[in-house]
């Protein structure tokens, strides 16, 4: 498996930390997001992903070579393709509220933060670096503001239970540009535990950007 | 089951959509997401789903009752509770496609398009209805285009081959918003062909907004 990905991608992090916990390798590929205008607009990426987003799997061990993007769809076909070191609950109904968890950040936090919205936002609709920064700490507080209330339901020392899960894969990176562009978090003591716990265990650590090999 | 849901919510009418497919039938109970300042931040909402977005799933029928939110964990969980009429296909690689192009949607136009963003725009950053509508129109198309380089390798008659599925699911909502605000669709041939094959199905017609008894 090859992974094109980017050390501060938070959708690639969340690949890596899959990747780890279920102990499977896979040659990271470095698209600089920012370099020359964004490599991920190249040409070359444009045949390889249409969405110009990071990341993106390519399987190449399938019969027809599977080539996915979108980590959530990567990390549930990771979950079908290899179940050990499972990332979902067996039970149905546990399964569909770590997925809620899950996609509460994936698609209502990190989609409003992520690079190309910034861009837009300042080059294209004329805002300001300051008004930028606070509609990047609005999107994170008031996402966090709802999981904080699903984790003192569902939590115990992960984000479901005592077993990491999806939630927790998308929880880590989230705080991570949380903390790097100083999100106040101390209304978030569930947010704060499990993140500090998650990044006890070497699959976290090893995933986070600082780590990777095209960190600068 | 009771689904709270508004009539113009695309993530709700994705939920009615997979229920009308899957044949199940859930009590309707409308949040209105403009009334009053918003319904969806009412105290008894916050209750039930402190997000504040819709749709939210109860399914009484569990042990436990279930509460869900999110729509693509809605859907996941219908498709695992009832498998019948199935929303994804078997084999792994192409269930990891077609949840990739659902994703596309659901995690990269959709949120940016959300209502509270919108209002967001306006009432706090200080943008122009103008330069709302841009924005609008400038994420459906980046969307499109890229999703319409996947129809063009997988479609069939529907989004993935000749059944319909999630990403369909998600699809003709957005095709639906990109209409009612004059997003042209010259360029992408295949979203307007399978969007007209879906609306001439009963489960997708049935779940259209107009169609709802909060419809206004």
């Amino acid at each position: 498996m090859k992974l094109y990905g980017y050390w501060r991608s938070s959708a690639a992090y969340r690949v890596r930390i899959a990747l780890n916990l279920k102990q499977l390798s896979a040659e990271q590929i470095s698209v600089h997001l920012v370099k020359n205008g964004g490599e991920q607009h190249s040409q070359a990426y444009d045949r390889l992903n249409p969405q110009h987003l990071v990341p993106t799997l390519l399987d190449e061990g399938q019969e027809d070579e599977l080539n996915l993007s979108q980590s959530l769809a990567i990390i549930e076909y990771l979950e079908e393709k290899y179940p050990q070191e499972a990332l979902l609950p067996s039970n149905i109904e546990h399964r569909a509220i770590v997925r809620s968890m899950a996609q509460a950040i994936a698609c209502e936090i990190h989609p409003l933060d992520n690079l190309r919205v910034l861009q837009y936002l300042v080059n294209d609709m004329g805002v300001s670096e300051a008004d930028k920064m606070r509609w990047y700490h609005h999107w994170i507080i008031v996402g966090f503001t709802a999981l904080e209330a699903q984790l003192s339901q569902y939590s115990g020392r992960y984000c479901f239970g005592d077993t990491p899960t999806l939630a927790d894969i998308c929880l880590v990176p989230q705080v991570y540009n949380a903390k790097r562009f100083n999100v106040p978090l101390d209304d978030f003591p569930n947010i704060v535990r499990i993140d500090q716990t998650c990044n006890q265990l070497a699959p976290f650590v090893d995933a986070a950007p600082e780590r990777q090999h095209d960190a600068s």
